[in-house]
């Protein structure tokens, strides 16, 4: 079947040379690797050599939507940011949401790849018609917010990607804003662009995106936003967001509290969903071509943080800037969550670096903090500490490569308190309340990570026996699988669609049509690719491991009380991993599996 | 010919009762009022009883694009906002560029009227499938830029119109700002949206604007964007902007300075637009379909206003916050227009406002100050004025009705300093050196306005003999009937169209066909109603008339040394006007006349 190029324009932007080129790339790669993280990989793969330094010219920075990113497709405003992270010094993701993939996606190209540095600090500028890239000495120092409000009304009608100062002080677990408060969040995507000089990238296209079947797909769009209205968990996702996981992760004992010590909050009820919308909540707010609309717009009606605005906070931040520091005030949070979100910061990993540094303090092995208090519960300093980070000051310094960075700095044992894996903080499941989560978690390709494969709902409904090693292998190594293909078509984790539904999507839009099958073979393809490119990094089964803390100290309240994820546990459970994958002893895909893939 | 109906839908919204109604006007009310300005002086001319307090739930805001407005005519952006002003008492109608438009008509309703008078704060949402009254007290307080911003991201894609303190505190020169820079400037119908408890309204269409012959629309668009790209003006509005017109002003003897009290500043060279170009310009900056792109993005580099970020300083705010009140900064002037455009201050009467204090200041007349010194030159204290009147605090609740509020107050024959017509303040034309101007501003319809009639490129090029009467009624009459129409089809005042033109891009968007003769007819019958609608609030001869500086003093310096414009010159130029309008002696508009426009 001859495939129309409804997706397949590259822009390649050097920024050393101030030049770009248009490529296409090869039309049978949207079957081998869709788009989005899958095509990202794939690119980074071929184009980096392994050891580059992620801050160096030689790392390129990829904007990748996918074939469905800013078309019709219910949740298309998703689409992905793929590039090698400061953070991890590994393969990255990171999957955005917004108004940004269809403005990017209009201009008639599909990716722009950036690569090189730019002499000073510039700004880039695709429309239909130009690529421009221009001087931002005006908008350097600013933080997102005013930058987006600045270049907001300088293009009309344009969508802006852009860096806050923490990205421009290459503090590693800086994210790159789009639309305020949706982000490339995770894994230091905006050091990577403040390495390159790149404060912002405007996108103004306003040309039509072509389908290969217009009608059927309008067809399908309407049955599958009929899906979403009627389905029960996404009445819920618009009617409390994300947040409506506090007070299960409380109930399940797996919500952070206090740098990962526990998984249950005495407070938890303070800071849930259900409260914030009782209080904080102004009114619900959609990506893109979204009918879910689990995004919570807040405004602070009272108290010192009156007037606060954010989008959020979302349950992960919630979990980590509340529970895991012992804050109990969405007010509070919620005013954390706007720094981060306007100077560029993950709130995840901010999150995890005031636990692990409220710790350190408490337990006297950081003494040197410029005069903040970090003990526990004492949000005023967590505030201070976010600027801090932000611009490198002081303490800030020493945190701003987050909590393994921190601990090889500060050595007296810390690191038995710094909760990630790879690298990259744990997000909001505290894995020994879930035991799955803990195998996500040490064989996420991009470090600590919830969005690979979420195991709780499974867990909590009875799929998945808790506290056992029971099927999770097999879960986890299928969700990874089929993830990754919905990372790369780009569709969100919230789009409550089977993979039949999925590769429909694909082959309405693109023309390609792929089965189930090879359309889950092709979700496994891209895990092995990322996994290749670790690999090819350094990256073995002994990284594929958890905290100390999860492994050596049993959980002291809860449903989990007693209960530690121990190595024998752990080892269990990759074994099988490792097996169903295909993948040797060490972790290392074989020959075999990556030939039956087409890797080699 | 059956007219389609393009342009007919009324959204009419009561604030009291919290409910609305969907109308048409009768489909010849086009040919005979446009839309726009026309129509909507219909629309409050049969609405209004006569005598009605501007600031009382019985007034009416009238948001009325015209059928061209939103449109892909060039300068389409443009549109026009109509009421009862509260500043001046008479007919208002305050033409609008920006971006609101185009998403305005794509909800399917062509004009908003508002009534009544909510009990709390509230904003307006209006897109395609629904119109909300909702809850605002979460922005009541805010700026316009913070509020814009808010709704921005709750509302991705939508555009904003808002007032900020000014309008909320009910100063009668409050603004209503749109894309934060663009404005309902003049007249105070931000004062009568914040007597409505209405502190925003949000649109959000998406529906497609259809066009009675679309394929004769998009040939002629073609054409008439190639006449701008080629026009040696459109060129100069390109590059300099509206501030192209300070050197000239300066160098005619008619730029304001010192209070009106002359028309020549020794510093204009410092604030001119060929300086702003070399300074602080960044970026060209255009309204929705407009291929002109006179605004100017701006940023100050260094000083004390470092960083500050305006659209303009537009040349009217230059020569009343400039030379009108001797501030040779651009810089000072660039920061006092943003600070005017987020409190929501007309640029143009808070210049005059602050020219006029500045006067009384320094003759004696003005003792309480608050402890500003308002010498002129002090731009600190225009700064801390600004604030003040937009809070009413202090000093700042003298001057919140503008000059002719404050003499009545101030007494001491404060009233001769005071630079108004019918209470508007005027802009940036000092009428000693333009004949034409005078004239203009005696009679234009909202008071002392600009638009109405632009005498001076004519009076520069030799069309018109300087410092004489000759031809100058005819001029005026002729221009304010053709503008009349403009503001109502609506297109800007810049678009270098011809009356062929203009009233071809009527019929190819409506169908409905004016020969020229009609198309000026109409505007005489736009002009002629909004006299009625003043006549009837009391207007006559005796209001058509100068400030008594400009009637009294002879002009110091410059082309006009020693003239003024004296009764006797002014009774000459009206006598004429009012003979041609075919309006009796005491400017009433004779019974003939209306019969013959079809008035009654």
């Amino acid at each position: 079947m001859a495939v129309n190029r409804f997706y397949g324009k590259i822009l390649d932007i050097d920024l050393t040379r101030r030049s770009y080129e248009v490529k296409e790339f090869p039309e049978e790669w949207i079957a081998k690797f869709i788009g989005g993280k899958g095509l990202g990989a794939k690119i980074l793969y071929d184009e980096l050599k392994p050891g580059v330094d992620p801050l160096s010219p030689e790392n390129i920075l990829i904007f990748i939507p996918g074939p469905l990113s800013g078309t019709i497709a219910p949740t298309g405003g998703r689409w992905a940011i793929v590039t090698k992270s400061p953070h991890t010094g590994l393969y990255l993701d990171s999957q955005v949401g917004g108004h940004f993939a269809p403005k990017m996606r209009k201009t008639g190209y599909d990716i722009f790849v950036i690569r090189g540095r730019a002499d000073k600090p510039v700004y880039l500028y695709v429309d239909d018609e130009k690529v421009e890239i221009l001087d931002a000495s005006f908008l350097w120092g600013k933080g997102i917010f005013e930058t987006e409000d600045t270049l907001r009304q300088m293009y009309p009608g344009a969508e802006i990607g852009s860096i806050g100062p923490a990205g421009e002080n290459l503090v590693t677990f800086a994210l790159i804003g789009f639309n305020k408060y949706r982000h490339a969040g995770r894994g230091g995507a905006g050091a990577v662009m403040g390495s390159k000089n790149l404060k912002a990238v405007v996108v103004n296209g306003k040309k039509r995106l072509e389908y290969y079947d217009p009608k059927g797909l309008r067809e399908m769009v309407r049955e599958l936003n009929k899906i979403i209205a009627e389905h029960p968990v996404m009445k819920r996702r618009r009617e409390i967001g994300t947040p409506m996981w506090v007070k299960m992760s409380n109930e399940g004992g797996f919500l952070p509290t206090k740098n990962f010590s526990r998984g249950v909050y005495e407070y938890a009820d303070d800071i849930s969903g259900e409260r914030m919308r009782e209080t904080i909540w102004v009114r619900n707010k959609a990506c893109y071509a979204c009918a879910i609309a689990c995004g919570k717009f807040t405004h602070v009606r009272e108290g010192e943080f009156k007037c606060n605005e954010v989008e959020g906070p979302e349950y992960e931040t919630i979990a980590l800037m509340g529970s895991n520091t012992e804050t109990n005030r969405l007010d509070a949070i919620a005013y954390a969550n706007r720094l981060c979100d306007d100077l560029g910061l993950d709130t995840i990993t901010m999150g995890n670096v005031t636990g692990f540094a409220m710790e350190l303090y408490e337990r006297g092995l950081l003494k040197e903090t410029d005069g903040l208090e970090l003990r526990f519960g004492n949000y005023k300093a967590m505030i201070e500490l976010i600027k801090k980070v932000a611009y490198r000051e002081g303490i800030g310094e020493l945190f701003s490569r987050g909590v393994r960075g921190a601990a090889e700095q500060i050595g007296q044992g810390s690191e038995k308190f710094a909760i990630h894996v790879k690298g990259l903080e744990l997000p909001g499941v505290e894995p020994r309340g879930s035991w799955g989560m803990a195998l996500a978690f040490a064989t996420a390709d991009r470090g600590g990570c919830h969005q690979r494969c979420w195991t709780p709902t499974a867990e909590l409904n009875g799929i998945l026996p808790r506290f056992s090693t029971e099927g999770v292998a097999k879960f986890v190594k299928e969700v990874q699988d089929e993830r990754a293909a919905c990372f790369s078509l780009v569709l969100c984790d919230f789009a409550p669609f089977d993979v039949s539904q999925f590769a429909k999507l694909l082959y309405l839009v693109t023309g390609v049509a792929l089965s189930e099958e090879e359309y889950l073979k092709t979700g496994e393809r891209i895990w092995n690719l990322t996994r290749m490119f670790n690999v090819r990094e350094g990256i073995s089964r002994k990284d594929d491991i958890l905290p100390a803390r999860i492994m050596e100290e049993p959980a002291p309240v809860g449903p989990a009380k007693g209960l530690k994820i121990t190595k024998e546990i752990l080892d269990k459970m990759l074994d099988e991993y490792y097996e169903l994958r295909g993948w040797d002893k060490n972790g290392i895909p074989t020959e075999e599996k990556l030939k039956e893939l087409g890797l080699i």
